[in-house]
Protein backbone atom coordinates (compact mmCIF):
# COMPACT_ATOMS: atom_id res chain seq x y z
CA UNK A 1 0.00 0.00 0.00
CA UNK A 2 1.40 3.84 -0.99
CA UNK A 3 2.35 5.66 1.76
CA UNK A 4 1.30 8.78 1.87
CA UNK A 5 4.29 10.44 0.83
CA UNK A 6 4.40 7.99 -2.23
CA UNK A 7 1.01 9.19 -2.92
CA UNK A 8 1.69 12.83 -2.53
CA UNK A 9 4.59 12.62 -5.02
CA UNK A 10 2.54 10.65 -7.25
CA UNK A 11 -0.09 13.40 -7.56
CA UNK A 12 3.34 15.91 -8.04
CA UNK A 13 5.02 14.09 -10.35
CA UNK A 14 2.02 13.63 -13.15
CA UNK A 15 -0.62 17.46 -12.39
CA UNK A 16 2.36 19.38 -10.71
CA UNK A 17 2.59 20.95 -6.85
CA UNK A 18 -0.59 22.95 -7.28
CA UNK A 19 -3.32 22.24 -4.70
CA UNK A 20 -6.29 24.07 -5.20
CA UNK A 21 -7.94 25.34 -1.48
CA UNK A 22 -11.47 25.09 -1.41
CA UNK A 23 -12.60 27.82 0.22
CA UNK A 24 -16.45 27.83 -0.51
CA UNK A 25 -17.20 31.62 0.80
CA UNK A 26 -21.20 32.16 0.23
CA UNK A 27 -20.88 36.07 -0.77
CA UNK A 28 -18.21 34.54 -3.34
CA UNK A 29 -19.95 31.57 -5.10
CA UNK A 30 -21.04 32.38 -9.02
CA UNK A 31 -24.37 34.10 -9.39
CA UNK A 32 -25.37 30.61 -10.83
CA UNK A 33 -25.82 29.09 -7.06
CA UNK A 34 -27.76 32.13 -5.64
CA UNK A 35 -30.90 30.92 -5.74
CA UNK A 36 -30.09 27.43 -3.79
CA UNK A 37 -30.23 26.82 -0.25
CA UNK A 38 -26.57 27.70 1.17
CA UNK A 39 -25.45 24.31 1.84
CA UNK A 40 -26.61 23.04 -1.49
CA UNK A 41 -24.81 26.18 -3.06
CA UNK A 42 -21.43 25.31 -1.42
CA UNK A 43 -21.84 21.40 -2.05
CA UNK A 44 -22.54 21.98 -5.71
CA UNK A 45 -20.31 24.62 -6.07
CA UNK A 46 -17.15 22.69 -5.07
CA UNK A 47 -17.80 19.64 -6.31
CA UNK A 48 -18.51 21.59 -10.17
CA UNK A 49 -14.50 23.01 -8.86
CA UNK A 50 -13.57 19.43 -8.75
CA UNK A 51 -14.48 18.44 -11.86
CA UNK A 52 -13.08 21.68 -12.99
CA UNK A 53 -9.42 21.73 -11.91
CA UNK A 54 -8.93 18.13 -12.21
CA UNK A 55 -6.70 18.02 -15.30
CA UNK A 56 -4.18 20.57 -13.77
CA UNK A 57 -4.04 19.64 -9.63
CA UNK A 58 -3.26 16.16 -7.44
CA UNK A 59 -4.30 17.69 -4.89
CA UNK A 60 -7.45 19.39 -3.04
CA UNK A 61 -7.65 21.53 0.49
CA UNK A 62 -11.24 22.01 1.70
CA UNK A 63 -11.22 24.60 4.72
CA UNK A 64 -13.24 23.59 7.31
CA UNK A 65 -14.71 26.98 7.87
CA UNK A 66 -16.19 27.95 5.67
CA UNK A 67 -17.74 24.45 5.94
CA UNK A 68 -18.91 24.68 9.84
CA UNK A 69 -19.88 28.46 8.58
CA UNK A 70 -23.29 26.20 8.02
CA UNK A 71 -23.34 24.82 10.71
CA UNK A 72 -23.96 20.46 10.62
CA UNK A 73 -25.21 20.79 7.27
CA UNK A 74 -22.38 21.96 5.76
CA UNK A 75 -20.51 19.30 7.85
CA UNK A 76 -22.40 17.15 5.76
CA UNK A 77 -21.54 19.14 2.58
CA UNK A 78 -17.84 18.78 3.62
CA UNK A 79 -18.41 15.12 3.99
CA UNK A 80 -19.40 14.91 0.54
CA UNK A 81 -16.68 16.73 -1.23
CA UNK A 82 -14.16 15.04 0.87
CA UNK A 83 -15.39 11.53 -0.60
CA UNK A 84 -16.12 12.57 -4.22
CA UNK A 85 -12.41 14.12 -4.37
CA UNK A 86 -10.79 10.98 -3.46
CA UNK A 87 -13.14 9.11 -5.51
CA UNK A 88 -12.01 11.52 -8.03
CA UNK A 89 -8.37 10.46 -7.50
CA UNK A 90 -7.27 13.56 -5.53
CA UNK A 91 -5.26 13.67 -2.48
CA UNK A 92 -7.27 15.89 -0.02
CA UNK A 93 -6.01 17.58 2.80
CA UNK A 94 -8.23 18.92 5.61
CA UNK A 95 -7.41 22.40 6.37
CA UNK A 96 -8.56 22.80 10.18
CA UNK A 97 -5.64 23.69 11.82
CA UNK A 98 -6.58 21.72 14.85
CA UNK A 99 -4.23 22.27 17.78
CA UNK A 100 -5.56 20.05 21.07
CA UNK A 101 -4.38 17.31 23.50
CA UNK A 102 -4.77 13.96 24.92
CA UNK A 103 -7.96 12.34 24.18
CA UNK A 104 -9.63 15.50 22.17
CA UNK A 105 -6.20 15.10 19.65
CA UNK A 106 -7.54 11.58 19.21
CA UNK A 107 -11.06 12.37 18.67
CA UNK A 108 -9.88 14.81 15.91
CA UNK A 109 -7.28 12.52 14.72
CA UNK A 110 -10.48 9.48 14.24
CA UNK A 111 -12.49 11.71 12.71
CA UNK A 112 -9.81 13.24 10.46
CA UNK A 113 -8.58 9.90 9.46
CA UNK A 114 -11.56 7.82 9.96
CA UNK A 115 -15.21 7.47 8.25
CA UNK A 116 -15.66 11.08 9.27
CA UNK A 117 -13.76 12.89 7.00
CA UNK A 118 -11.35 9.96 5.39
CA UNK A 119 -8.98 12.43 4.81
CA UNK A 120 -5.62 12.22 3.56
CA UNK A 121 -3.82 14.55 6.08
CA UNK A 122 -5.06 17.42 8.03
CA UNK A 123 -3.00 20.81 8.80
CA UNK A 124 -2.28 20.87 12.50
CA UNK A 125 -1.27 24.10 14.87
CA UNK A 126 1.92 23.11 17.05
CA UNK A 127 1.46 25.97 20.20
CA UNK A 128 0.70 22.96 22.21
CA UNK A 129 3.70 20.89 21.42
CA UNK A 130 3.72 17.03 20.86
CA UNK A 131 1.00 15.86 22.98
CA UNK A 132 -0.94 17.96 19.94
CA UNK A 133 0.73 15.96 17.19
CA UNK A 134 1.79 12.44 18.33
CA UNK A 135 -2.14 11.44 18.48
CA UNK A 136 -2.29 12.23 14.63
CA UNK A 137 0.52 10.23 13.92
CA UNK A 138 -0.07 7.47 15.94
CA UNK A 139 -3.48 7.04 14.61
CA UNK A 140 -2.37 8.34 10.79
CA UNK A 141 0.35 5.55 10.38
CA UNK A 142 -1.79 2.52 11.25
CA UNK A 143 -4.65 3.57 8.96
CA UNK A 144 -4.65 1.51 5.69
CA UNK A 145 -4.00 3.69 3.48
CA UNK A 146 -1.81 5.61 5.64
CA UNK A 147 -2.00 9.35 6.30
CA UNK A 148 0.09 12.58 6.79
CA UNK A 149 0.20 15.96 8.68
CA UNK A 150 0.87 19.69 7.90
CA UNK A 151 1.96 21.76 10.81
CA UNK A 152 1.79 25.42 11.06
CA UNK A 153 5.72 26.77 10.82
CA UNK A 154 5.99 30.27 9.35
CA UNK A 155 2.83 31.43 7.85
CA UNK A 156 2.07 34.23 5.15
CA UNK A 157 -0.15 36.25 6.97
CA UNK A 158 0.69 39.66 7.32
CA UNK A 159 1.02 39.19 11.30
CA UNK A 160 2.62 35.90 11.35
CA UNK A 161 5.79 37.19 12.31
CA UNK A 162 4.41 37.91 15.39
CA UNK A 163 5.34 35.47 17.50
CA UNK A 164 6.58 32.85 14.69
CA UNK A 165 9.46 35.52 14.42
CA UNK A 166 10.85 35.66 18.13
CA UNK A 167 14.13 35.01 18.68
CA UNK A 168 14.01 32.11 20.99
CA UNK A 169 17.28 30.57 22.31
CA UNK A 170 18.91 31.78 19.17
CA UNK A 171 16.86 31.45 16.06
CA UNK A 172 13.42 32.18 15.51
CA UNK A 173 10.26 30.82 17.08
CA UNK A 174 9.57 29.00 13.48
CA UNK A 175 12.88 27.55 13.61
CA UNK A 176 12.31 25.72 16.56
CA UNK A 177 8.98 24.79 15.61
CA UNK A 178 10.58 23.45 12.22
CA UNK A 179 13.18 20.89 13.99
CA UNK A 180 10.27 19.04 15.91
CA UNK A 181 8.65 19.14 12.32
CA UNK A 182 11.62 16.96 11.44
CA UNK A 183 11.69 15.31 14.56
CA UNK A 184 7.94 14.12 14.83
CA UNK A 185 8.62 13.29 10.55
CA UNK A 186 11.32 11.05 11.58
CA UNK A 187 12.49 10.27 7.88
CA UNK A 188 8.66 9.28 7.42
CA UNK A 189 8.17 12.04 4.87
CA UNK A 190 4.31 12.03 6.47
CA UNK A 191 4.67 15.49 8.66
CA UNK A 192 4.62 17.84 6.46
CA UNK A 193 5.78 21.86 7.41
CA UNK A 194 3.27 24.98 6.45
CA UNK A 195 5.70 27.51 5.20
CA UNK A 196 4.19 30.47 3.42
CA UNK A 197 5.08 32.16 -0.29
CA UNK A 198 5.36 35.60 1.53
CA UNK A 199 8.88 35.68 2.60
CA UNK A 200 10.64 33.74 -0.24
CA UNK A 201 13.84 34.43 2.09
CA UNK A 202 12.47 32.54 5.04
CA UNK A 203 11.11 29.47 2.36
CA UNK A 204 14.61 29.22 1.31
CA UNK A 205 16.20 28.93 4.29
CA UNK A 206 13.40 26.34 6.06
CA UNK A 207 13.84 24.52 2.88
CA UNK A 208 17.69 24.13 3.76
CA UNK A 209 17.03 23.19 7.50
CA UNK A 210 14.58 20.64 7.11
CA UNK A 211 15.12 19.18 3.68
CA UNK A 212 13.49 15.47 4.24
CA UNK A 213 9.83 16.65 4.57
CA UNK A 214 7.09 18.19 2.70
CA UNK A 215 6.35 21.63 2.16
CA UNK A 216 2.73 23.09 2.46
CA UNK A 217 3.48 26.52 0.61
CA UNK A 218 0.18 29.24 1.10
CA UNK A 219 0.21 32.39 -0.20
CA UNK A 220 0.99 32.24 -4.03
CA UNK A 221 -1.13 34.28 -6.19
CA UNK A 222 -4.05 35.88 -4.55
CA UNK A 223 -2.06 36.64 -1.17
CA UNK A 224 1.26 37.95 -3.63
CA UNK A 225 3.31 35.33 -3.28
CA UNK A 226 4.54 34.70 -7.17
CA UNK A 227 5.52 31.52 -8.95
CA UNK A 228 9.39 32.54 -8.33
CA UNK A 229 8.63 32.95 -4.65
CA UNK A 230 7.29 29.88 -4.01
CA UNK A 231 9.98 27.70 -5.75
CA UNK A 232 12.24 28.48 -2.98
CA UNK A 233 10.13 25.93 -1.13
CA UNK A 234 10.82 23.40 -3.85
CA UNK A 235 13.60 20.76 -3.24
CA UNK A 236 16.69 20.77 -6.17
CA UNK A 237 14.93 17.79 -8.34
CA UNK A 238 11.53 20.25 -8.07
CA UNK A 239 9.85 17.94 -5.67
CA UNK A 240 8.95 18.07 -2.07
CA UNK A 241 6.84 21.20 -2.31
CA UNK A 242 2.83 21.80 -3.19
CA UNK A 243 1.58 24.94 -3.48
CA UNK A 244 -2.31 25.86 -2.27
CA UNK A 245 -3.94 28.34 -4.47
CA UNK A 246 -7.35 29.02 -3.05
CA UNK A 247 -8.99 32.67 -3.78
CA UNK A 248 -6.78 32.52 -7.27
CA UNK A 249 -8.00 29.57 -8.50
CA UNK A 250 -11.99 29.28 -7.11
CA UNK A 251 -12.81 32.85 -7.77
CA UNK A 252 -10.81 34.08 -10.47
CA UNK A 253 -13.95 36.15 -11.90
CA UNK A 254 -16.87 38.55 -10.86
CA UNK A 255 -20.11 36.57 -9.66
CA UNK A 256 -22.45 37.77 -12.43
CA UNK A 257 -19.94 36.19 -15.31
CA UNK A 258 -21.94 33.66 -17.24
CA UNK A 259 -18.26 31.99 -18.50
CA UNK A 260 -17.20 31.87 -15.11
CA UNK A 261 -16.18 28.27 -15.45
CA UNK A 262 -13.75 28.90 -18.25
CA UNK A 263 -12.00 31.21 -15.79
CA UNK A 264 -11.42 28.58 -13.31
CA UNK A 265 -9.84 26.51 -15.78
CA UNK A 266 -8.11 29.25 -17.25
CA UNK A 267 -6.67 29.94 -13.81
CA UNK A 268 -6.01 26.46 -13.08
CA UNK A 269 -4.05 26.21 -15.88
CA UNK A 270 -2.04 29.08 -15.16
CA UNK A 271 -1.01 28.14 -12.10
CA UNK A 272 -0.21 24.57 -12.95
CA UNK A 273 1.92 25.89 -15.99
CA UNK A 274 3.73 28.40 -13.81
CA UNK A 275 4.56 26.51 -10.95
CA UNK A 276 6.67 23.59 -12.30
CA UNK B 1 -27.08 45.06 27.62
CA UNK B 2 -24.67 43.29 29.88
CA UNK B 3 -20.82 42.84 28.77
CA UNK B 4 -19.40 39.50 28.39
CA UNK B 5 -17.68 40.10 31.30
CA UNK B 6 -20.23 41.39 33.28
CA UNK B 7 -22.06 37.91 32.49
CA UNK B 8 -19.12 35.75 33.06
CA UNK B 9 -18.97 38.12 36.43
CA UNK B 10 -22.29 37.42 37.42
CA UNK B 11 -22.24 33.53 36.82
CA UNK B 12 -19.32 32.99 39.05
CA UNK B 13 -20.66 35.33 41.89
CA UNK B 14 -24.24 33.09 41.57
CA UNK B 15 -22.63 29.79 41.33
CA UNK B 16 -18.65 30.32 42.33
CA UNK B 17 -15.69 29.31 39.12
CA UNK B 18 -16.23 26.04 38.52
CA UNK B 19 -17.16 25.54 34.48
CA UNK B 20 -18.35 22.34 33.21
CA UNK B 21 -16.29 20.80 30.45
CA UNK B 22 -18.71 18.65 28.08
CA UNK B 23 -16.18 16.21 26.67
CA UNK B 24 -18.48 13.23 25.65
CA UNK B 25 -16.87 10.65 24.50
CA UNK B 26 -18.26 7.55 23.39
CA UNK B 27 -16.63 5.34 24.92
CA UNK B 28 -17.42 6.78 28.44
CA UNK B 29 -20.85 7.40 28.40
CA UNK B 30 -23.11 5.63 30.73
CA UNK B 31 -24.15 2.09 29.92
CA UNK B 32 -27.90 3.84 29.31
CA UNK B 33 -26.64 5.09 27.14
CA UNK B 34 -25.10 2.43 25.24
CA UNK B 35 -27.56 1.15 22.67
CA UNK B 36 -29.07 4.68 21.30
CA UNK B 37 -27.19 6.00 17.65
CA UNK B 38 -24.07 7.42 18.50
CA UNK B 39 -25.60 11.41 18.34
CA UNK B 40 -28.63 10.55 19.73
CA UNK B 41 -26.40 9.19 22.82
CA UNK B 42 -24.02 12.35 22.84
CA UNK B 43 -26.75 14.48 22.73
CA UNK B 44 -28.96 13.17 25.58
CA UNK B 45 -26.47 12.71 27.75
CA UNK B 46 -25.01 16.35 27.47
CA UNK B 47 -28.61 17.76 27.87
CA UNK B 48 -28.38 15.56 31.02
CA UNK B 49 -25.33 17.12 32.51
CA UNK B 50 -26.47 19.60 32.21
CA UNK B 51 -29.55 19.41 34.06
CA UNK B 52 -27.32 17.93 36.63
CA UNK B 53 -24.91 20.25 37.39
CA UNK B 54 -27.15 23.37 36.92
CA UNK B 55 -27.40 24.12 40.51
CA UNK B 56 -23.23 24.14 40.86
CA UNK B 57 -21.99 25.80 38.07
CA UNK B 58 -22.92 28.75 35.70
CA UNK B 59 -20.03 28.25 32.87
CA UNK B 60 -20.09 25.28 30.43
CA UNK B 61 -17.58 24.16 27.58
CA UNK B 62 -18.35 21.79 24.89
CA UNK B 63 -15.16 20.70 23.07
CA UNK B 64 -16.37 20.51 19.37
CA UNK B 65 -13.94 17.63 18.38
CA UNK B 66 -16.37 15.10 20.52
CA UNK B 67 -19.04 16.11 18.35
CA UNK B 68 -17.20 16.16 14.95
CA UNK B 69 -15.97 12.87 15.85
CA UNK B 70 -19.58 12.50 14.45
CA UNK B 71 -19.72 14.28 11.42
CA UNK B 72 -22.85 16.53 10.32
CA UNK B 73 -25.30 15.09 12.88
CA UNK B 74 -22.59 15.31 15.32
CA UNK B 75 -22.72 18.99 14.62
CA UNK B 76 -26.68 19.14 14.78
CA UNK B 77 -26.34 17.99 18.41
CA UNK B 78 -23.41 20.45 19.15
CA UNK B 79 -25.88 23.17 18.24
CA UNK B 80 -28.85 21.48 19.80
CA UNK B 81 -26.25 21.27 23.39
CA UNK B 82 -25.25 24.86 22.81
CA UNK B 83 -28.75 26.58 22.76
CA UNK B 84 -30.10 24.76 25.64
CA UNK B 85 -27.62 25.47 27.68
CA UNK B 86 -28.11 29.22 27.08
CA UNK B 87 -31.53 28.65 27.58
CA UNK B 88 -30.80 27.43 30.68
CA UNK B 89 -28.95 30.26 31.40
CA UNK B 90 -25.33 28.97 31.52
CA UNK B 91 -22.16 30.88 29.85
CA UNK B 92 -21.55 28.85 26.57
CA UNK B 93 -17.85 28.64 25.66
CA UNK B 94 -17.59 26.36 22.73
CA UNK B 95 -13.97 24.94 22.88
CA UNK B 96 -12.93 24.65 19.38
CA UNK B 97 -9.13 25.85 19.65
CA UNK B 98 -9.41 27.58 16.28
CA UNK B 99 -6.62 29.71 14.85
CA UNK B 100 -7.11 30.54 10.99
CA UNK B 101 -6.50 33.91 9.49
CA UNK B 102 -8.69 36.82 7.38
CA UNK B 103 -12.04 35.48 5.82
CA UNK B 104 -11.17 32.02 7.44
CA UNK B 105 -11.05 33.14 10.98
CA UNK B 106 -14.17 35.33 10.11
CA UNK B 107 -16.13 33.14 9.21
CA UNK B 108 -15.23 31.06 11.95
CA UNK B 109 -15.95 33.98 13.86
CA UNK B 110 -19.53 34.30 12.12
CA UNK B 111 -20.28 30.41 12.63
CA UNK B 112 -19.23 30.92 17.00
CA UNK B 113 -21.17 33.81 17.49
CA UNK B 114 -23.80 34.18 14.98
CA UNK B 115 -26.91 31.64 14.40
CA UNK B 116 -24.65 28.94 13.88
CA UNK B 117 -23.51 28.26 17.14
CA UNK B 118 -24.36 31.56 19.12
CA UNK B 119 -21.64 30.54 21.83
CA UNK B 120 -20.77 33.43 24.28
CA UNK B 121 -17.08 32.70 24.15
CA UNK B 122 -14.54 30.75 22.20
CA UNK B 123 -10.82 29.21 23.01
CA UNK B 124 -8.20 30.59 20.06
CA UNK B 125 -5.02 29.47 19.67
CA UNK B 126 -2.32 32.49 19.06
CA UNK B 127 0.11 30.94 17.17
CA UNK B 128 -0.53 32.65 13.58
CA UNK B 129 -0.81 36.38 15.78
CA UNK B 130 -3.31 39.18 15.71
CA UNK B 131 -4.65 38.12 12.49
CA UNK B 132 -6.30 35.16 14.16
CA UNK B 133 -7.69 36.97 16.98
CA UNK B 134 -9.07 40.10 15.54
CA UNK B 135 -11.67 38.88 13.61
CA UNK B 136 -13.06 37.55 16.64
CA UNK B 137 -13.17 40.80 18.53
CA UNK B 138 -14.63 43.05 15.28
CA UNK B 139 -17.32 40.59 15.29
CA UNK B 140 -17.69 39.84 18.65
CA UNK B 141 -18.02 43.19 20.30
CA UNK B 142 -20.46 44.14 17.17
CA UNK B 143 -22.84 40.87 18.50
CA UNK B 144 -26.18 41.32 20.88
CA UNK B 145 -24.66 40.76 23.60
CA UNK B 146 -21.19 41.22 23.09
CA UNK B 147 -18.93 38.23 22.59
CA UNK B 148 -15.83 37.04 24.26
CA UNK B 149 -12.77 35.11 23.44
CA UNK B 150 -10.00 32.84 25.35
CA UNK B 151 -6.40 32.74 24.07
CA UNK B 152 -4.16 29.79 24.94
CA UNK B 153 -1.69 31.30 26.54
CA UNK B 154 0.29 28.23 28.94
CA UNK B 155 -1.54 24.98 28.47
CA UNK B 156 -1.74 22.26 31.38
CA UNK B 157 -0.32 18.94 28.84
CA UNK B 158 2.49 17.58 30.00
CA UNK B 159 4.23 18.36 26.67
CA UNK B 160 2.92 22.21 26.59
CA UNK B 161 6.29 23.90 27.32
CA UNK B 162 8.05 22.61 24.03
CA UNK B 163 7.29 26.11 22.72
CA UNK B 164 5.71 27.71 25.20
CA UNK B 165 8.47 27.91 27.56
CA UNK B 166 11.31 28.75 24.98
CA UNK B 167 13.07 31.76 26.03
CA UNK B 168 12.70 34.35 24.00
CA UNK B 169 13.56 37.75 23.76
CA UNK B 170 14.58 37.57 27.46
CA UNK B 171 11.21 35.90 28.68
CA UNK B 172 9.03 33.08 28.09
CA UNK B 173 7.09 32.86 24.97
CA UNK B 174 4.05 32.88 27.11
CA UNK B 175 4.77 35.84 28.65
CA UNK B 176 4.52 37.42 25.29
CA UNK B 177 1.63 35.69 23.98
CA UNK B 178 0.16 36.65 27.66
CA UNK B 179 1.08 40.35 27.33
CA UNK B 180 -0.62 39.98 23.91
CA UNK B 181 -3.63 39.26 25.53
CA UNK B 182 -3.75 42.20 27.73
CA UNK B 183 -2.89 44.13 24.36
CA UNK B 184 -5.96 42.57 22.26
CA UNK B 185 -8.37 42.71 25.54
CA UNK B 186 -7.51 46.27 25.87
CA UNK B 187 -9.56 46.90 28.98
CA UNK B 188 -12.59 45.50 28.35
CA UNK B 189 -12.23 41.96 29.72
CA UNK B 190 -13.40 40.13 27.06
CA UNK B 191 -9.75 38.70 25.88
CA UNK B 192 -9.36 36.07 28.68
CA UNK B 193 -6.25 33.55 28.60
CA UNK B 194 -5.83 30.21 28.79
CA UNK B 195 -3.64 29.13 31.53
CA UNK B 196 -3.06 25.60 33.10
CA UNK B 197 -3.53 24.75 36.75
CA UNK B 198 -0.42 22.42 36.50
CA UNK B 199 1.86 24.69 36.98
CA UNK B 200 0.82 26.96 40.07
CA UNK B 201 3.65 28.98 39.87
CA UNK B 202 3.46 30.04 36.26
CA UNK B 203 -0.57 31.04 37.14
CA UNK B 204 0.54 33.50 39.86
CA UNK B 205 3.59 34.93 37.97
CA UNK B 206 0.75 35.43 34.75
CA UNK B 207 -1.90 36.45 37.39
CA UNK B 208 0.40 39.21 38.49
CA UNK B 209 1.20 39.89 35.05
CA UNK B 210 -1.54 40.75 33.06
CA UNK B 211 -4.48 41.11 36.59
CA UNK B 212 -7.02 42.63 34.13
CA UNK B 213 -7.99 39.70 32.12
CA UNK B 214 -10.14 36.34 32.77
CA UNK B 215 -8.64 33.12 32.84
CA UNK B 216 -9.86 29.99 31.60
CA UNK B 217 -7.97 27.62 33.92
CA UNK B 218 -8.24 23.71 32.85
CA UNK B 219 -5.96 20.81 34.36
CA UNK B 220 -8.09 20.50 37.66
CA UNK B 221 -8.84 17.51 38.94
CA UNK B 222 -8.48 14.56 36.59
CA UNK B 223 -5.33 16.45 35.01
CA UNK B 224 -3.12 16.70 38.70
CA UNK B 225 -4.25 20.00 39.55
CA UNK B 226 -5.68 20.73 42.99
CA UNK B 227 -7.86 23.54 43.89
CA UNK B 228 -5.07 24.69 45.55
CA UNK B 229 -3.21 24.86 42.60
CA UNK B 230 -5.84 26.64 40.59
CA UNK B 231 -6.73 29.59 43.06
CA UNK B 232 -2.95 31.17 42.63
CA UNK B 233 -5.35 32.10 39.04
CA UNK B 234 -7.46 33.89 41.11
CA UNK B 235 -7.58 37.95 41.89
CA UNK B 236 -7.31 38.72 45.54
CA UNK B 237 -11.29 39.26 45.53
CA UNK B 238 -11.66 35.88 44.67
CA UNK B 239 -13.21 36.21 41.12
CA UNK B 240 -11.01 36.19 37.31
CA UNK B 241 -10.77 33.03 36.87
CA UNK B 242 -13.03 30.37 35.68
CA UNK B 243 -11.92 26.76 36.48
CA UNK B 244 -12.69 23.97 34.43
CA UNK B 245 -13.41 20.33 35.00
CA UNK B 246 -14.72 17.85 31.96
CA UNK B 247 -13.65 14.43 33.26
CA UNK B 248 -13.22 14.76 36.24
CA UNK B 249 -17.28 16.33 36.59
CA UNK B 250 -18.65 14.41 33.77
CA UNK B 251 -17.25 10.63 34.02
CA UNK B 252 -16.58 10.20 37.97
CA UNK B 253 -18.67 6.14 37.24
CA UNK B 254 -18.03 3.54 35.89
CA UNK B 255 -20.23 3.02 33.04
CA UNK B 256 -22.58 0.43 34.35
CA UNK B 257 -23.00 2.13 37.68
CA UNK B 258 -26.48 2.89 37.70
CA UNK B 259 -26.47 5.47 40.15
CA UNK B 260 -24.17 7.47 37.65
CA UNK B 261 -26.18 10.73 37.86
CA UNK B 262 -25.81 10.38 42.23
CA UNK B 263 -21.65 10.86 41.35
CA UNK B 264 -22.08 13.59 38.78
CA UNK B 265 -23.87 15.88 41.76
CA UNK B 266 -21.91 14.96 44.01
CA UNK B 267 -18.66 15.64 41.88
CA UNK B 268 -20.36 18.97 40.64
CA UNK B 269 -21.29 19.84 44.56
CA UNK B 270 -17.41 18.75 45.57
CA UNK B 271 -15.77 20.98 43.24
CA UNK B 272 -18.19 23.83 43.58
CA UNK B 273 -17.36 23.95 46.70
CA UNK B 274 -13.54 23.63 46.51
CA UNK B 275 -13.42 26.01 44.38
CA UNK B 276 -15.17 28.76 45.70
Amino acid sequence: MATFSDRLAEAVARYGPLCVGLDPRIDMLPKAFADLPPVDAVERFCLKILDLVRPYCGVVKPQAAFFELLGGGGFEAMDTVLKLAKEKGFVTILDGKRGDIASTATAYAEAAFGPTWDADAVTLNPYLGSDAIEPFLTIGRKTTPARGVFVLVRTSNPGGGLFQNLTCEGKPLYRHVAEAVAKWNDGQWDVGAVVGATNPAELKELREAIPDVWFLVPGYGAQGGTAADVKAGYRADGTGAIVNSSRGVVFPYHREDPNWELQVIAAAMKAQAELR
